[in-house]
């Protein structure tokens, strides 16, 4: 781990953070210029395709036999980003689990706000479940508000009295948009990308006017009772620290089984810099062992 | 993991959980009659030593060589227990490390109140240091009370201005004297052995009418900036669920890394219980892993 990584990918980063006060529109367009900066790895294969009828992006890796299914949800706030730009992340999930991953596009507001995302969430699952994959084959992975909507997912489907995935992983999961943590002050300074005064406009454009506290919006404050293992990976340089860490005490509490890793020095969804920072690579490598350990097949 | 095990553990647990408003004396006698009844295992050998002018039961493992050291503080809280009961637990902590371990024999109140303990603890991790032995090749661990105590020796070491040991493993800590966790309520049916009621008494008997939210007393409540790696392992059905959460909290707050794993069904310091619960053997070997890759000589 090197604080010279860190700090390099720390200027980087507030290089490119959003300007407060900046519209969806310039928001989308900043977000879809950085990732399309990143280029895919090589043995990645990423093409279209839909689920219950919603647009996904479906990944594989070449020479990885997929045993398995990974349902991800890409970050962005419920606003912004979209299936393809998550492919690489994605896929470095798959590569770690033997699995074939599906990133969704869920529809996004403002043009589609609460309960939009959640309904095509629970679309897509299903539509694993009816093409016959069994539940212990399959896993949910998110970051940020994907790591958000995988909990209200999991949620939403117990609820449908659906059987649930073998478990999640969640990268810095958005999951309080009240923004009621108190990270969200406390850790300002250190986080070189998200600020409550970013947050505060996205949140309206995806509750429009329902309360950001409901279990489905705001997972922190669900009952999170019978749902699967869960992994919650956090870096310790995030306004969303807080939520990382309520989410994993508000699962502890319903006796769920969680482990909640803080990488510190480390920016939101720090995962994804993986070829810039060593932390990310060996995150995702913890999570691989986490994840394989729990599927089908897997050793007691 | 078998929903028996569990079962059948809490029934045992409530049936030797101490009488609220026995006597110190009382819960003593009750303790030792309990941890006797549990040999060492053939392969373990603890003998009495001294540790800084202070008594410590030094324990080591047939057959495995002792290349690191683990300084162990048992439980109880603050006012019962001794090293030499602690030495089963401790001594799984130190097979999986190629550690020896010195389980400290803390002064307990009533009799000693606070500082005597935390006094007692820095004193042995002095005497580590001054003997050679580099923080490198140093874990802390602990359990219960030992857990908050192990976490207020490191915060004192690094106010001396000492290295710190490697890495530090936390089982279900007693972290927070003020008893404020919101668990010390809502887990109170699901806890078969301790209660607010319980711990308050004893509580009294520890802080000698000084401040229970003192750093070195509740180490929730310290600036943990600067602390190595933590472990912290709970179980879902403790009084002290919180303490374990909001003490991965403050760590992540002061940029420490921290893995926090909640283990659901199962009770206070449940790797005490290895032969009757694979939970307990799973939560050790899970252990092992992380402090051996932290010590000095473990790969990148």
């Amino acid at each position: 781990m090197s604080t010279e990584q860190q700090q390099t990918l720390d200027a980087i980063l507030r290089q490119s953070a959003f300007p407060v006060g900046s519209s969806v529109d310039e928001q989308r367009r900043r977000l879809r210029e950085l990732t399309s900066a990143q280029p895919l790895p090589a043995d990645v294969i990423a093409k279209s395709a839909t689920l219950g009828g919603v647009p996904v992006c479906e990944i594989t890796v070449d020479g990885v036999e997929p045993r398995h299914a990974v349902l991800y949800f890409h970050g962005g706030v419920y606003v912004l980003g979209d299936a393809l730009s998550a492919a690489g992340l994605a896929s470095q999930v798959g590569r770690r689990t033997d699995a074939r991953v599906f990133s969704v596009d869920y529809r996004l507001a403002p043009e589609h706000p609460y309960p939009a995302a959640v309904d095509d969430a629970l679309a897509t699952y299903e539509a694993l479940l009816k093409d016959g994959i069994a539940p212990s084959d399959i896993l949910f992975a998110g970051e940020s508000a994907g790591g958000g909507l995988a909990v209200a997912t999991l949620v939403n489907a117990r609820d449908h009295g659906l059987p649930l995935p073998t478990a999640a992983y969640l990268m810095s999961p958005y999951a309080d948009l009240t923004l009621a943590g108190a990270s969200i002050d406390t850790k300002r300074g250190a986080d070189p990308l998200l600020s409550r005064e970013l947050l505060e406009p996205r949140v309206t454009d995806y509750t429009a006017g329902q309360d950001a506290a409901l279990g489905l919006i705001s997972p922190v404050f669900a009952d999170l009772s019978g749902l699967p293992p869960l992994l919650i990976q956090v870096g310790s340089h995030e306004v969303l620290l807080d939520d990382a860490v309520r989410l994993a005490q508000q699962a502890a509490a319903a006796d769920v089984e969680v482990t909640l890793e803080v990488t510190p020095g480390v920016p939101h969804v720090f995962q994804a810099y993986g070829p810039l920072l060593d932390e990310g690579t060996v995150a995702l490598d913890r999570a691989g062992r986490f994840l394989a350990a729990r599927l089908s097949g897997a050793d007691a």
